[in-house]
């Protein structure tokens, strides 16, 4: 089964997209298999984090600025705007695609684990992520 | 075929599992096919690396040491420890899951390739590593 | 389905290899399904990226030139030249597998999506890359 899931993204950084993954094994009716999502964007991507802490995801939106950051000199592809070279690069190093297994009807994700929508553009997006459910 | 293998990591760093992959592979029968591992916890990763010189290791290790260090006076999450800060963002830059062909009942790793669990806290720690199989 | 694809990297950088797995993907007769690429080396990775505008593929290299550079004196890796221990590294921050859902007999590719091996070493190399493919 494939479903394209249209997520809305209202700004910059992570977004919690756990519930939508959920409803499309809900609705594949696999038991026991693997959902593989992507991500059809190249300044956008996937990540599994952890999501109880607000914390956590400010300590690594941070780091991607300070390591990634908007305005660097080096940058050539101006075409965008200044949130637009970053994004390419934040996207690169972090997943496309990301393969869960399925236990018992739903994802089994491990007691602290979210599904994020990283959204690396600075305007608010709509984005799409294809989702893949196999047994 | 879906299985939860646990991992003792005994310390920070990265640890081969290849051997109880490669036994999951081996028990379940598929000769051809997709072996997708998938990591349940937000502060550890997986790895496919060089595992012949313990130099490459190493060199990995410390640059993340170094890139991702312990003590950034940017960090804000406190919760946890000074290694736990780090750890999240160590383990978003790093896979939570990796697809690996089956071929002729066997991983397909490439001539240097070893399969690592990325421990990214200091204590020891029981990790779980789902397995799904498929042909 | 699986197939190896040889790919001739001509040197170091981002060679777009989305003709050839789209060609494994037809071949494959699979309609609607998963393709999952796995590289089975340790210096060398796959990347999905912007393949339009040559400038984000240079900002990317450029990106990762500065931040895991060759000669760093923290490396302790030194039995292949200069160019290997920045490579393994590099390797470790980009994928080692990518799985892409298929729709209508094609990769679901996103409108400024390609497929690109990123190689991490400086002199031409053949490498291989493993297609799986299954609906």
């Amino acid at each position: 089964m494939i479903r394209r899931i249209p997520v809305q993204a209202p700004r910059q950084g992570l977004h919690d997209i756990t519930e939508v993954v959920e409803q499309a094994v809900a609705d594949s009716g696999v038991n026991d298999g693997l959902c593989t999502l992507y991500v059809a964007h190249t300044s956008a991507s996937l990540l599994i984090q952890e999501g109880a802490d607000p914390s956590v995801l400010r300590d690594l939106e941070n780091w991607m600025d300070r390591q990634v950051p908007e305005g660097d000199p080096h940058y050539t592809h101006h075409a965008e705007g200044p949130d637009d070279p970053p994004s390419h690069i934040r996207s690169a190093l972090t997943p496309v695609s990301i393969g869960i297994p399925i236990v018992a009807g739903a994802l089994a994700l491990g007691t602290w684990q979210r599904v994020f929508l990283w959204e690396h553009r600075r305007p608010p997006r709509r984005r799409t992520i294809m989702v893949h459910i196999a047994d």
